[in-house]
């Protein structure tokens, strides 16, 4: 059997919060116990498809991506952890891969579909106008003298199209400036939004796992689409050169509900998250503003755990035999609120106590990291090279 | 006043015949007398937008390109003469400018247009459907309840959008096999041509010739459009970051007509081209079998050599006062079109002499010529690495 290679990346936004945690690192952490080769980087490039105009950030959130992943216990011995922009063979091998992609490929790409009109905000737009077209549309259908196998498909493009012939409109400026004020768009952002760059990510992505021969790619659901372009650029690569690159399978990863103080999804940009770099006091205090059962009014009312986002938190510090306690407590009101957050703010604080170890000693160190990723680069490089040499030997390049 | 850099490639797709002297090695002959940096490559890369499947010849092609350049003349100590594909950094910039560059830019510009339709053959089947559509799509116009500014500006879109609704129906099998194949279209090579690399070939100039500082680029008049495109990615960039780069200017060379040995332009897929490689024997045959003022049937009629291809060529290879003792013996009938041929073939073995001596030398000696572009490929790269630094420092990247 072949040797699996784990390849994975995170976009450097900004400090990590207990979501990204259990989504995503706690899977590296077991899988950094497992045998085989584990790429994980920081995927800068990555974040230039979306945040071109915003790089004043970068080298900060990159630095502290690196202290988050060490705090954690992300092991340099176990992992190749590397800044993606340090390892130039996945910019090569992206322009090579970009030559044999169909254009099309990634315009059906759904997550593409899907960004695109929600960073441009397109959706009322085209809903309005498609509504008004739809009945005409009907009409050339059935006045196209040329038969039509699937004229339900051609229906369903040619709405597309009509939606996408107003956003090209729009940027034409031959809609009205009323209109766009009315739906609240602006022209500037629309046009910056959909870059080149921006159609292409999934070929970047393919190069970054293709270039390891990475076999093996931990995701969630939704990023599904994107290993299957991989798997379809890695097929045609291999069609038109010869046997290269293995065809990498998703690794579906378990990605508990992590809720945010606010009883919503944690998020940064809900301001709800409790961060991997939060002190005790923070911990403590945010904890204490958490959003309750909101039925439960007085301490002598009975709660109800399975609605409330501060049990849902227990569930992923608290040991069994305390939470059944808590539970049942709760529902027989003999635990107040206010006790049942102190027990979660000290259990998270425990949790974060070694990585709060390891960030004091990173934290006025930042030198090491950077040699501790310099490093990495440096190893993810040599693989990287020696597949490159294939590559280019395979299509003739000299 | 600034330095002259001039920026220059050349794709390798088979060996130089006396069309691409006239039209570009001359000049760079010329240039390389010129004080400045001249950055001279083989673009192998942008060779891979079209011809992608075929790359078993690549290789070989870029040997006789190498070969073909140093016959010329063209001179390793006055210019910088190197291989895209040895200098990873094209690709690196390459993928940074792929997020500042609007896809739009890239999908009006009007060679991608005209390349992408004549490459998919897809003028006829446009004009079939948009004649039937037309008439249905101006109803959807006069039916929208939202006014829009340029009724005249939605039509065309909706038009050319309907046009790529039936060449994505194409992909999808939507229409009928007869159809296609009535009109001659091959499904498959239709979806292998337009690729994302191909959409981006000037993203990939830019990076071309901008990671050289190039502010001087000579090129044909059709090549106007992607020197504009590079002028505006290099604007873009100093906008967004802080001025980096300079906004090249084309160099808009002269490029005499050259005609082929049947009279038509000469190239390549005419089948009628005067190689650089050739033999003085094969000069002599071919000239020989060149078409004359077909009204000119005896020797003893009277020529036109305004309307000659002989005289043509005799134009860029006969000195002065035999170019007039020839045209005007020919209108009076008193130099035959075998002499008159024998002139020409001397002369042009006697212009490529030098070069058939150079090619000897280098012809048994190829390590010689892949040295002196590895060399060339180094110096490149060290003022191509000096670029990177700067860009990576303004947009915060490590």
């Amino acid at each position: 059997m072949e040797e699996r290679v784990i390849v994975s990346g995170m976009r450097p936004t900004g400090k990590l919060h207990l979501g990204h945690y259990f989504g995503v690192i706690r899977n590296w952490l077991k899988l950094q116990e497992e045998e085989g080769g584990k790429y994980i980087f920081i995927a800068d490039w990555h974040a230039l498809t979306t945040a071109y105009t915003q790089t004043q950030e970068l080298k900060r959130n990159i630095e502290e991506l690196m202290l988050d992943w060490i705090s954690c216990g992300l092991n340099p011995d176990r992992n190749i952890l590397f800044i993606q922009s340090q390892v130039k063979e996945h910019a090569e091998l992206h322009l090579l891969f970009s030559m044999i992609t169909p254009k099309s490929w990634l315009e059906l790409n759904p997550t593409y579909k899907d960004l695109k009109y929600n960073l441009l905000k397109l959706g009322e737009i085209k809903e309005k106008f498609a509504h008004l077209a739809e009945r005409t549309v009907k009409e050339i259908i059935q006045k196209l003298e040329i038969k039509i196998e699937a004229p339900k498909l051609l229906e369903e493009i040619l709405k597309e199209y009509l939606a996408e012939g107003i956003t090209k409109a729009l940027f034409e400026g031959a809609i009205e400036r009323e209109l766009l004020k009315e739906l609240n768009i602006d022209k500037k952002a629309l046009y910056s939004v959909d870059t080149y760059g921006f159609l292409g990510y999934p070929v970047l992505q393919a190069a970054d796992i293709l270039i390891y021969k990475g076999n093996t790619v931990p995701v969630g659901e939704d990023q599904l689409p994107h290993v299957e372009l991989t798997r379809e650029i890695a097929r045609r690569f291999n069609r038109l050169y010869g046997e290269t690159f293995p065809e990498p399978e998703a690794l579906l990863t378990e990605t508990p509900k992590v809720v945010g103080i606010d009883g919503r999804k944690m998020s940064k940009s809900y301001n709800n998250a409790i961060y991997l770099s939060d002190t005790e006091e923070e911990v403590t205090q945010k904890v204490g503003k958490m959003v309750t059962d909101p039925q439960r009014i007085r301490k002598t009312d009975p709660g109800r755990p399975q609605i409330c986002p501060v049990f849902t938190l227990h569930k992923l510090f608290t040991d069994k035999q305390t939470l059944k306690t808590i539970e049942e407590d709760c529902q027989k009101a003999q635990i107040g609120c206010v006790q049942c957050k102190q027990i979660l703010a000290k259990n998270i604080n425990t949790f974060l106590q070694p990585m709060r170890e390891r960030r004091n000693y990173y934290a006025s160190r930042s030198s090491e990291l950077w040699d501790i990723f310099r490093e990495g680069a440096k190893k993810a490089r040599e693989r990287a090279q020696e597949t490159m040499e294939e590559v280019r030997q395979k299509m003739n390049i000299p």
